[in-house]
């Protein structure tokens, strides 16, 4: 331990955290036929993985296309959709070999790259060139890459990234791991977890004896917060961002994920261009995922990030930088590509893709929709809007006894409730203080994944266990 | 530019290097119509890609296996081999969701693991932990995870980490990109480029002002020196480690790829273990990939490492760190497994397996063989046995006026020698500094992957522009 590189130390990661090693634990144990815990299993609400909530299965047009991918000769059977077919073999063409076993281009696969410029530009109106974009093992790959570049941290004064509290501890995680400095922003959450413009100023004036501040993370949809942020919010930060000539790092990875009547995703990129000169020039780094939107794909870690505005010798370098990891998984690029090019009407597969589409969006609307009023129904816990992505942070009042006694036993208060929660009802969610929360709040963030009537059954549940503890510890 | 993280300036991958770069340009000029160059294509010799040399098709039982484990309803056909049905279902049963698109435990796949200890312990005779097995994307990525832990720079001493030269230069990049020290070793070209004790006290006490040592690097088979460690010369790179408190790190990823006659790989597991106390106490990883062996599926990142011995508080480090990117890809993750535990003398799969395993790894037999007689047949080319791995690293003797020439254009000579044989020849190789040698001698590192007869073609070629750039530049 004396040696190990002590950034290491600093390093938390909530969502995988000690209460959710407790919960593999416990579900072992279950499995192993222990029925001493008052439950007979985990709901396991901590990570947004649609495939594991036991309510979502593959898309198919999506797994088809990657087995035709892995295995070609399964295409010549008559009942392999043509369509699929059509873009099976055009995504090989680009392959060494015709095969996804060949490297690809370190900055992933030529025709992914077109697929996603024409996905780009359809959504924001302006034109996409495929040498912006970078495919990564999912987006957290591609959030690093970026992170890494603006570090020019020296002994007096470190490099400082501003992201959002709450946040998602990726981002705290990596700024840890390379010795940069964090400057939180809190967002409001009295205001829906706005985005303040006079906070951004007050946070980034507070950090400037103690580092350089060099970029800004923004989370829209945010996680853990579900805010959706409004095109004239985006603007704002945009014009704070080039008046602190901040590099702009867009985690949109919930782009698709946009569930409140009114509401509607608008990318950092449209506002930049929007805008016009000379925000039109700034730099910025937008992040897509495969993990995320509504088919949920995770496991594959396909992920990309479009580089806006990067001076030509920077690139350089970013492509040197990028080279010496060969490439990110050929399978997971295949994903984004199928997931980015979805069927068109009128092939043969677009059907049945609609349909499987239609059910999986609007059983998300609904459960976005239930999780916050089933929360708020709660004595003691206000709930926000779920607006977008997959999450919903709801606030707890916790007694001071209870604060008094985690922190006498050096936890995070929320951390205790979450374990207790975690011990009596299975129920396994992620502490709030885990995304950081404004000093004296306490928060949890849960999923909006688990199938409906689990999910009322998981807040009845909540519910007493919440009413138990305030009565044990008032 | 002046705000970029600095030490990116400093990373070096030459085998995607400008070399390869130029080699893309022309390729697709070439495709493009342009006939002013003096080859029709070009010969791509730069990267142990087996896919991409187009000598080579993907396995059919791993493909199989990873199509039906991509989309279940696969199995349904009656042509689908009853053994992969069962290998497919038992992945599956430990995937969220029963399924690959569920983020994976951080380490990997259980099921995954238990295969990767079988293989090791078939291999070493001793047992492995799943516990310390960790699936990762590609060796590439375990590898910069494990140096990562090593780094403990002061401002007055970086970490040093000793690696082989020539190395394989994610080695170089990765130590630059961390800010630690690179302690070289030379390899001994005149003996087969064998790995000497006295050369590595050399090296050590030559960096110990400049650095704290504390990890070892050793590639075996050799890349890109194509040598195999004799088990005494491992027993004694154990004891020098030991002695000064080295951590191994083991680059294994060649173990499947042995040619010569009498060669055979040995694990610094297995020395370890072999060794008895206090040897077999000492920290260490040993790195394995799905992308090289005779399979070749470097596509899908697969790769694992088993970190041996290791502080138990260090581990819970170790495992958080991992967390905070999720999991490594879960079709790599597939992929390492099929590879690890293929097909049984009897099951279904087996006898196509076997033959298309016995064709490639002839064939490889066969080039390796080949590719150092046919450049030792080259006046002023001196080429060491291929006993393992993929590549040759032939040396060439340069005029002085060449060295003097390209120094003045502020190249190396071999990478000038190399950009000429790609531009007359349309051969792409790497040049030998780009792995690092010893000063004054001048080499390239050649793949065997081309086909028997383009490779025979590719010597006559470079025999050719040999004589000529000699007589040129006398």
């Amino acid at each position: 331990m004396e040696t190990l590189n002590p950034r290491i130390l600093d390093v938390e990661y909530a969502v995988r955290g000690p209460i959710v090693i407790r919960a593999a634990e416990i579900e072992k144990q279950i499995k192993g036929g222990n029925h001493s815990f008052p439950f007979d299993r985990v709901i396991r609400a901590n990570i947004g993985d649609c495939h594991a909530s036991g309510n979502q299965v593959p898309v198919t047009y999506i797994r088809q296309f990657l087995a035709g991918c892995t295995y070609p000769p399964l295409m010549d059977s008559p009942d392999f959709p043509s369509d699929i077919k059509q873009k099976v073999e055009r995504l090989l063409s680009v392959c060494g070999g015709k095969s996804l076993g060949a490297y690809t281009e370190s900055q992933g696969l030529i025709a992914v790259r077109e697929d996603i410029a024409t996905y780009i530009q359809e959504r924001d109106g302006y034109p996409a060139d495929t040498s912006d974009i970078y495919l990564c093992n999912g987006a957290s790959d591609g959030i690093k890459t970026v992170i890494k570049l603006l570090m020019n941290n020296d002994a007096t004064k470190p490099s400082g990234i501003m992201i959002p509290v709450p946040q998602y501890p990726l981002y705290s995680a990596t700024l840890s791991e390379y010795g940069a400095h964090q400057i939180g922003y809190y967002l409001d959450e009295d205001n829906n977890w706005a985005l303040d413009i006079d906070e951004l100023e007050r946070a980034i004036n507070a950090a400037k004896d103690r580092c350089t501040p060099r970029g800004i993370v923004i989370i829209n949809p945010g996680n853990p917060t579900g805010q959706v942020l409004s095109r004239e919010n985006i603007e704002n930060v945009v014009r704070f961002a080039h008046k602190h000539r901040l590099f702009i790092l867009a985690d949109e990875v919930y782009q698709e994920n946009v569930y409140l009547p009114g509401s509607k995703f608008f990318s950092f990129k449209k506002a930049l261009m929007d805008l016009g000169a000379p925000f039109n020039q700034m730099e910025m780094a937008s992040f897509h995922s495969a993990s995320k939107g509504w088919h949920g794909e995770c496991g594959s870690r396909g992920g990309y990030y479009e580089l806006i505005n990067i001076d030509k010798d920077v690139r350089v370098q970013v492509n040197k930088l990028i080279s010496a990891s060969l490439c990110s998984a050929a399978w997971g690029q295949a994903m984004m590509g199928a997931i980015i090019n979805p069927p068109k009407e009128g092939e043969p597969s677009y059907e049945l893709y609609k349909k499987e589409r239609l059910d999986i969006v609007n059983r998300l609307k609904q459960k976005a929709e239930l999780v916050s009023k089933l929360f708020n129904s709660v004595e003691g816990v206000k709930c926000n809007a779920v607006m977008g992505a997959m999450y919903a942070f709801p606030r707890i009042e916790l007694p001071e006894k209870v604060i008094n006694h985690a922190k006498s036993k050096n936890m995070a208060p929320d951390a205790f409730y979450c374990f207790q929660l975690l011990e009596k009802t299975g129920i396994c969610v992620v502490p709030g203080s885990g995304f950081k929360q404004k000093p004296g709040t306490h928060h949890f963030r849960t999923t909006i994944l688990p199938p409906v009537d689990q999910m009322a059954d998981m807040v009845e549940k909540f519910r007493t266990f919440h009413m138990e503890f305030l009565r044990e510890w008032k």
